[in-house]
């Protein structure tokens, strides 16, 4: 207890006021040991259906696959292979992994201030008891408490899902997958809830990298050529009864803008059979998209899917890395995003039908107040997704509050996903919310602006209850 | 006062420090009881020339006129037949408004941390000594309470103007307006000053709804066919004359964007005779709005009118609700604004005319610093409008102080306006505005930035005189 | 002492709460007194060539240099003749200086809680040792105090330099300057440090004013006719050397967007043809700045030399002022600004090479979160500069702050600079900074996120090294 006041203390991230502090603990309090609701992540369903799955070393967990981390320590000039970042072409990479290690903690004051710095200072300290600082010095001994750790029984991805005491995990998975992942761990009755995401994009997006690949893809899954639009339609139709079948509460959608349009029949055919011969155009694709997204709303309304719509990341941006080292590389970079007159075509169809749940995200801040807000307190379709990526932050999520909930109010918003592919850091980042919700209702008390039994509710919504009912789990 | 101190904090909505509390309650005694300036608003005025005017129920007072209100309801999935909204086609809607005010009581908890919601309960509160929480259980109750009050001498509309401590009650008015009310109420010999502000949007914006009857209306005020670019120009400029006789002070301009460009008097004359024909298009009507706001910039110059500008709403977005219960149904959203490059033609023109006085308003507050503010610190005819709409709020005042103070100083402000329908809300509205104003001067103090003499200055102005003085009242 | 807490708090600009407040002073106090990094300004090099240099008049000083000052003085409809700017057309304007400092006075209530106002109270308050409120009372008083401190030796810009304890001054300079001045100080013996920086827009921006002109002074500073792209690219390289023997480290370049992209050597000659023949289009000048900029990336790459990006000023808005009163006149508004697609062919040809040192300027604070700290989180290449022009004050540096490190981590940025004409502004502008940036690692403090051995590390990196670094210094 002591230990944690100093290495981390129990009113971490409240403020700047005590009184808001000690609102904040008392907020925090009621709501730090609910369950974990994960809506929508990318958490690899392998790790719960092979019982042996390990972690790999520290390096293997920690710094490898997290884009997160690499990032930040390639914009200060350390090569990715050095860091054993995969290349495409199975180049030589850094194999040595307490090298690398000792190259992360080296840097590891990089990320002061920073989310990734402060998950990774959490993690390590609550899932590996490490409570000193990560240095040059201390490198080698954490890596082996870490390595020591991870071959214990107690850190298997199952044991670690019921002591992260996780209520429902949702993965994200391609229209053509075999969810046989999800499917060994039905079969294992192991009592965990993982359940898949339906995520068609690489098929619908035609200009996304092996698009020709993943429509043979869907056709395997299908068991017929999906050789046209109908095809094609009725191919995600039949997935999503699978996905269904398989759990799946949800869909998930990235484009790179919000744009909407329907197209007729004709057009939309003539556009997909362009696309099968290669020679479909950007413009092709962007309408293709803005039908599809419309096309996906009638489906939802359907079958109950709720819709997520993820918007505004230029993928790949660096073409260096990405030719080296392929995609989810760090080289992500948001624009500007629009939503009032993009998205009209899609609600002025379905946007009063309130079978819709559509989940908006945006990387474009400057939308919160203008358009999301706006948006989500009149149509009784949407709901405002959590700060996303980048804006996975203290300050993201401060400015998210303070943007949104006056417009939209709280019951307008999806509440809290991790959105993350790094299993053990998801506390920390479930942490990071709930601390940051119960300092914004705290200092919505400090200011008398709502009472404390108002504020309780608010935090049980915000930290649990809105992410369940958003996403029907 | 202990009550008050319960229900109703005195210090409320001030903070986060007790420093800045303390401060922050010490400027806001000093405005607390100024009177009310209301430059600009959208109270009827019929309210004041009918001496036995009445609210109706507590649910035609505060439910039904108020698309704040009943927007977040819809957004809940809460029809708004069930609301009692009325249909265009006059079909049946919910008549009992006892239970219309049931289900609002029920949902009232949807408006925690929200303006709204503030509003409403300090309203609530303050006229109507209404203290407890508004819940499906104490709705009937204070449904009751309310009703019982507005049946009283003392809640007809010029009692309440005079308990309020209005000084001047600006309403908004068409070009064509006989202004018949405003006539009434000078010659009741009733004290109250309550004057038209000229909004000829209606015929100058061309493809707003109804703009051809709005044509025939102005053609009827005037005695003469509108028939011509020259004719309208004559028109306008009479009505502007017959409003300042009728103690007008500014004039109101809405567009969809702050653009702005001149065209020749054949070309103006082109586009209104296609508009005649109803054969406008979209850019005609972009470009004579552009060409008349730098005529209407003349015309401020020469009459004095004050000239103000709104920008940024997308109106009617939701087709389905505007097909069914018409404008104004909570379905306006805003859009991303510009400013620097839009309003140059004008600026270029009359920029430097001081007796021009255009008072600028947005939806997009990324605007606040980067344009707003340097435009407004720069030319001597630009003020800017108080934060705008769903920007009327604790959070977007605080946004609007940081964001543009440092700029444009606060004499390039042009104060609150409360910018509202709901007449009895106006208390309240400039309630929050002063709090926020006084909290934000309070943490410069604070800050050692201003000393005591420089804001108490400060927050006079910022709580009464720059409205006054922007407006010429 | 005492004095100095009541005119000048010693925890001014901390806060909101008395924790952050006073760790904020304790981190403040480790690095108020280092000495002052100034790798980017306008300060006129003649001051230190010439030991006989004065600074004239307190409103030769003050107010007739300083578009900051008579902007806002402008904006509440001072005319500008009144305040002794001079005319293009030498044509009558006001002369008499305490007149014109009369009325600054008198109007100095303009600035309250501006950055203009803080810098004027702490520069006349620590250089000129005026403890007293500047008012129409006390204005001939005070003009008399700097009067008199003018005069004496102690006042000259050698020994303010020495007493400001600057270790290096950067100045900007045309691409055919001839860096007399900076000769001149070099031979005089003298200690101080001040070097120039090569800044080519007025020959790169085909349509910026006098661009022929320019062309000209180039052709006579290299020797030859600049009458080709090819012989463009070669002057260009041949001033880089020279500035560089003079002591330059980096260059900066000003375009009203950041696009670029790259023309043959065919496209970028006809285009620089077409110029020569005043007959470029608003397109060519845009394309050509484009690839130039790419150019220059390569030229740094070549040469060392610290790139530095300016972009989204619209130069001379106000065309009647333009006209009259010539270039910055206070007329520049800020547009919206583009990185992530306008970089990217610069950034996909060199960004991954660690020799180019690239720092951007926005002055669209949209682009903070979304844009920048994105993009310098990724690029090996790329640093933020501090918070440009009109952000550059207490609000623009928090927000900078907020938005920023988080995503890029302060190693990222480029720590300050002051970016000022007015010589003796500079304690106090670096002063507010090393305050504001102390107080928003005190907030991280205060909340948990860091420790004080990594807020100690934090604020001389910001305070100090971080622009050293980056600039090569």
């Amino acid at each position: 207890m002591t230990q944690e006041k100093t290495f981390l203390a129990q009113d971490r991230y409240f403020g700047p006021s005590e009184k808001q502090k000690n609102i904040a603990l008392q907020l925090y309090t009621q709501v730090a040991d609910l369950p974990l609701v994960c809506p929508h992540g990318h958490v690899d369903p392998r790790m719960f259906a092979d019982p042996d799955y390990t972690f790999g070393t520290p390096t293997e967990m920690l710094i490898i696959p997290d884009h997160y981390v690499f990032r930040m320590l390639y914009s200060q000039g350390i090569p990715l292979e050095n860091l054993g970042i995969p290349r495409v072409d199975s180049g030589q990479v850094e194999q040595d992994y307490r090298k690398i290690w000792q190259i992360f903690a080296e840097n590891f004051y990089l990320f002061m201030g920073t989310p990734s710095g402060i998950w990774l200072k959490q993690e390590l300290y609550e899932v590996f008891g490490i409570d000193e600082k990560l240095t040059g010095e201390s490198a080698q001994a954490i890596y082996d408490t870490i390595a020591a750790k991870l071959a214990m029984p107690a850190f298997k991805p199952r044991a670690l899902f019921e002591k992260f005491n996780i209520e429902v995990l949702c993965t994200t998975d391609a229209a053509h997958d075999t969810l046989e992942h999800h499917q060994a761990i039905r079969d294992s009755g192991w009592s965990g809830t993982v359940i898949p995401t339906f995520r068609p994009d690489a098929v619908v997006n035609l200009g996304s990298p092996g698009w020709r690949e993943n429509v043979n893809k869907l056709s395997d899954a299908v068991g017929y050529n999906v050789d046209s639009y109908t095809n094609l339609v009725h191919a995600l139709e039949e997935r999503r009864v699978f996905f269904k079948m398989m759990g799946a509460r949800a869909t998930d959608h990235a484009a790179l803008t919000a744009y909407t349009g329907e197209l007729s029949l004709q057009e939309a055919d003539a556009i997909f059979q362009r696309a099968l011969k290669g020679k479909a155009s950007d413009e092709d694709a962007t309408r293709f998209t803005g039908h599809m997204l419309i096309e996906m709303a009638r489906m939802s309304i359907e079958d109950g899917l709720v819709m997520q719509l993820h918007v505004g990341s230029f993928r790949n941006h660096n073409p260096v890395i990405f030719d080296t080292f392929g995609a989810d590389k760090g080289c992500d970079i948001p624009i500007t995003s629009e939503f009032t007159r993009d998205l009209r075509p899609l609600l002025a169809k379905y946007g009063n039908d309130t079978r819709l749940h559509l989940i908006l995200f945006t990387l474009d801040e400057t939308t919160y107040s203008r358009e999301l807000a706006t948006l989500a307190g009149h149509y009784p379709t949407i709901k405002i997704g959590p700060p996303w990526w980048f804006h996975d932050s203290l300050n993201g999520m401060q400015r998210y509050f303070e943007a949104i909930m006056e417009t939209a109010g709280i019951y307008n918003t999806a509440g809290f996903n991790d959105d993350t592919r790094a299993f053990p850091s998801i506390p920390a980042r479930h942490d990071v919310w709930r601390r940051a919700a119960a300092n914004w209702v705290a200092g919505l008390v400090a200011r008398g602006l709502v009472d404390m039994e108002d504020a309780s509710i608010m935090i049980y919504e915000l930290a649990y209850n809105l992410a369940k009912k958003a996403y029907n789990l």
